[in-house]
């Protein structure tokens, strides 16, 4: 784009950033933002890059849909940590034919999710791109809880995850599949595909986990409990072992499975993007923060192992013999490559 | 990359960035970087998105160069605000065949620039890329000082800006013309091209500046003086005037336009990438400001116009008469709509 229609493109996201909010001095439009910290919190900062072929594709994601996950992966972060988010900076690239429409839906729908978190989008970047959509954005958080990180497990802990597993891969399944398959309800369609195109990260739960007492370590789940958890053990310096029938596998997912003819227990093993929180916890602290969590948002804690000393991470089946998960969910691996 | 690949490079990037700096809780490794502000400072946070086509080509800028140019262009936001850079959070897509070497010299040099402003490399994202090299860094600065916004000229305000403007665009034509020129001094030609691939940014200046009495707005020279003043001047309400001829033309620009055949002129008022500082002072001021930030820094202040009532911003020759200068320097323009 010119000098003079990237100031028009400012302007125009300026309007639908709004003007500020609480501790924001300085907005969109000057050099940088001007931020009011509360004072004695301590900042969080996080940053994804998201690139189309990469990430996500044209062809499943809507500019609001891209929007929406780049939002929502870095609140997934600040959410890790028990962190309260605050501040965005959202930078867009985009090929010089893009529709101007397309842009304002991809601002309105970080918006809308960045509202719903008391988010403010104070920066950016825009410029052109000469390889398809890319977005980076960064997302500043404050905390005065305690601030829970990937060490802190302990050998004997419990590891536990929020929710329930495989119902974003599941969906990219879908859409990989078309959208639909023979035999599945439409409103699990419906609900697959959503939580892959514009997940719902744990800020609340993970808020308040970093609150309650015998909680020792945790992250999110953004490239699935295989590639995450050998992560979490290594910063701990533990090992753990995962009981492959005790992790929830998303009742959504297993639906999909079905009419696909996949195995849900994969996804939810091996997939990524569900963005729930995996964490470990002290054994006597399990039931009661299951319950308190349950009380307080609804969402169910899951104990599927334990974290062991030494530093191998296994997934056992039901009598204990170990089973290999593929670990990572690669993205799109393989367009990436072409 | 795999995604343990990916673990191996965060490995790689964690022992280049180092293991924090003042004010670092937490660094690179987890999902978020903790941070600990100064109580009672003013947070700045800037972010920009640099993308292979568009902002630089890969036949002229080597890895370390972008890592460079990635960094500095962002320090001079947080200079033109008058801040001190604290933290950075640097973002790298590279295609899945980049040599290795490759991402540890963009990241050594980035990090070498970072260290010379005493800014520590706290987090980032790596990612595979279908598109060449994309970066994204984020700084966040702090500010006790006044902080310096682009609002706040005000009419009979002296317009000026530091050091010499057209140098990084004396580059950029002797890059496309070949690195050299016929009669044009080797030195000059390295100058000149280390201008446009390494900036530096005023960012001594520009804290000096926020301290000083008299300053009225401050921006820096990213996208040249025919765009940026522009920008000054709507968010202060304002318009100004430009003496063309004290537009100071830095001499390595002049020799370089001698050799092409090119005009310095239109280089120094319409190029982008110095990275010097545009601000507007109080009349009464200038002398005072120009003699103590030479002393401070060696730096020269030059009034290049004034500030003045209506919105209008023209650009004059020495007998008053309007002059068109092309406003904007629009980065690799052809190149990105390929």
């Amino acid at each position: 784009m010119s000098e003079s229609g990237e100031d028009a493109l400012v302007a125009a996201i300026k309007k639908i950033a709004g003007i500020g909010g609480q501790g924001v001095r300085v907005g969109i439009g000057d050099d940088c933002a001007v931020l009011e910290p509360t004072p004695g919190a301590l900042l969080l900062a996080t940053t994804d890059l998201l690139v189309e072929d990469v990430h996500f594709r044209r062809r499943y994601a809507t500019p609001a849909d891209i929007g929406w996950k780049a939002i929502a992966v870095n609140l997934s972060d600040i959410a890790s940590m028990g962190g309260r988010p605050r501040w965005a900076l959202v930078a867009l690239a985009c090929p010089d034919d893009v529709e101007p429409a397309a842009v304002h839906e991809f601002y309105e729908s970080a918006r809308t999710l960045a509202d719903a978190h008391d988010v403010a989008i104070v920066g950016g970047d825009t410029s052109a791109s000469s390889a398809g959509w890319i977005v980076n954005v960064t997302l500043l958080g404050e905390t005065t809880a305690r601030t829970l990180l990937r060490r802190g497990a302990r050998p004997g802990d419990v590891v536990a995850v929020t929710g329930t597993l495989g119902r974003s891969a599941a969906g990219l399944a879908l859409l990989e599949h078309g959208g639909t398959a023979a035999g599945l309800d439409a409103d699990r369609a419906t609900a697959a595909v959503a939580a892959h195109l514009r997940p719902r990260p744990r800020v609340a739960e993970g808020r308040w986990l970093a609150g309650a007492a015998g909680v020792t370590a945790m992250m999110d789940l953004s490239d699935g409990l295989a590639t995450d958890l050998p992560r979490l053990a290594r910063e701990s310096a533990v090992g753990a072992r995962i009981d492959l029938p005790r992790v929830p596998v998303d009742a959504t997912a297993q639906a999909v499975a079905r009419a696909l003819g996949a195995d849900a227990t994969v996804w939810a093993a091996g997939g990524g993007e569900d963005y729930e929180l995996l964490l470990t916890c002290e054994r006597a602290a399990f039931d009661r923060l299951a319950d308190e969590l349950a009380g307080a948002s609804g969402v169910r804690l899951h104990a599927i192992g334990e974290v062991t000393a030494g530093r191998d991470v296994r997934f056992v089946d039901g009598a204990g013999a170990p089973v290999a998960v593929r670990a990572g969910f690669e993205h799109f691996r393989d367009g990436a490559r072409r």
